[in-house]
């Protein structure tokens, strides 16, 4: 894969929001009493972790003006993450979600509304020009105009020979209407470099249960020269144009789980830019990941990507 | 005031809602890190304040079908208001509101969906005339097609003269089109037969400054014969048909004065239906809403009507 050079590490394209997490551990939202605020999203949450890394990350999307997109952009900037294309829209409501503190599958309800209504003439095509890794996942996908955002950003992205990265983290509860998700995502993957789909991800989005090989070969034929596909447990598969290299998943245990897989991603992507091949970016994302999977909350600041790469190295010989 | 009678006591209609409020006080929604989450909504709390006092009250709204609209029928239920008329869809999501608390005015921001999606199809007309009072606020008016229901609700309730009820708490926040709010709330209060402005409420839907008693006229021909014109510590005015009698407030020490309205509202007309004299119902909710404002949290249950008036003929020699 070519790595472009840029000002901007990664641009990160959709929802910035509030979390609002249980205090108590909970299965369900009726009996989950207290929730506590948090600056969340996926994207919002890899630009965090890319900076902590030491990237330079930059977030486009959308919050309202009031305490809640006020809160976010600063909570962003206090993680170093450029916030300057952040629209902020008198005419929305920052979007929210409830979410379970669980060790099972967390209960949410998600409350949209700013996240969705980027317009693609809110993208700035030199910020995009400008970045080496051009980032989305499912969630602005779901819905217009961000759809159309997305699909403008990308498409300039793969003319100016950006990374195209995709999270195609399908989930019906975002996105009902699945026949359309079905239509939509291979035409958007047409312009991706590498796409992430986890194996839930896989069954949920392709409704159906074949082997992982398989999946890797669907996803490849929608566009993506790279596939890396994770398993949990299980490991990672990654395909470079059909060439399956599988990596094994660290021992860990875990203290809490959530925004893993944000962690795995900026792992990978930092490693990648770096000009390492695959195989290290995905031993180098498992290191970063098992950094958070051991602590609760997110990921600690000020990680050292040299000391992770010496350690690498340690555990080869 | 003709008193009918009727199988249900209140019938209200209107936001059923899931409030979050703070738990540490907090002036700013950006400050506030922790939320309690509260059924609430003014007319549902109406309803459970009626029901606290032995009538016999019935929600009219709508909410989601996940936890949240689970929680608020469960509450509501608990508090022994009847929820057999709320809509429960799964098309719309639960109408959730952040509220900081504070000794000010507290910050809010609405997150709007099931509560102004009730339809007017889905009133049922038996049970609007099978109600003694039927009562909205501005919440519902504000957004179509809740509108259209109050429209409906109140048509239904006029023509089978019943007691209709309303709280014009106007608020720019939840129907920033002003114009329209002073062009459709003339034409609601038509079919209305008792108003309830607050001092507040007034200067804010009329966008200026001029005597109680003025107010109160222009109150009086939008149609409304009684209108009970509540100022804080300024007391009460009463109108009927234009003859003014006023109430002192009460010497209260405020420990809460959160859902006060309610409190004092649910007390007036609990006096009403009782049959008593607009007077003795403006002495009877003021010995009500102190009960409220002296302790933090809800109004107790089981309120025993016959000893507050006990207490208040007592006051009286």
């Amino acid at each position: 894969m070519h790595i472009p050079s840029g000002d901007i590490d990664l641009v990160a394209l959709g929802e910035a929001l509030i979390d609002f997490i249980s205090v108590e551990p909970a299965d369900s939202l009726f009996d989950a009493r207290v929730f506590q605020k948090h600056q969340g999203g996926s994207p919002a949450n890899l630009c965090v972790n890319l900076a902590k890394l030491g990237g330079r990350a930059a977030l486009i999307g959308k919050t309202g003006v009031g305490a809640f997109g006020a809160f976010i952009a600063v909570e962003l900037r206090r993680a170093g993450v450029i916030t300057d294309y952040i629209v902020q829209d008198p005419r929305v409501r920052t979007s929210v979600i409830f979410v379970t503190k669980t060790a099972g599958t967390p209960d949410f309800e998600a409350f949209r509304d700013g996240d969705f209504r980027l317009r693609p003439d809110e993208i700035d095509a030199d910020v995009i020009r400008s970045a080496r890794v051009v980032h989305a996942s499912m969630w602005p996908v779901s819905r217009e105009p961000s759809r159309s955002a997305v699909t403008r950003a990308f498409d300039i992205a793969h003319e100016a020979g950006r990374i195209v990265s995709f999270d195609p983290n399908y989930s019906r509860r975002i996105w009902p209407n699945h026949a359309e998700a079905r239509e939509v995502l291979p035409r958007l993957l047409r312009k991706v470099t590498i796409v992430k789909p986890s194996l839930d991800d896989a069954h949920r989005f392709f409704a159906d249960d074949v082997s992982p090989e398989d999946y890797i070969a669907r996803f490849h034929e929608f566009g993506p020269e790279v596939v890396v596909f994770t398993m949990g447990r299980e490991g990672i598969l990654l395909s470079e144009a059909g060439q399956i290299t599988a990596i094994p998943a660290q021992q860990v245990t875990v203290v809490d789980a959530t925004g893993a897989g944000d962690a795995f991603w900026a792992g990978f992507l930092a490693a990648l830019l770096d000009g390492h091949p695959l195989e290290l970016c995905a031993r180098f994302a498992r290191e970063v990941v098992a950094m958070k999977l051991k602590r609760t909350g997110p990921l600690p600041s000020g990680l050292n990507r040299a000391a992770i790469y010496a350690r690498l190295a340690e555990n080869e010989q």
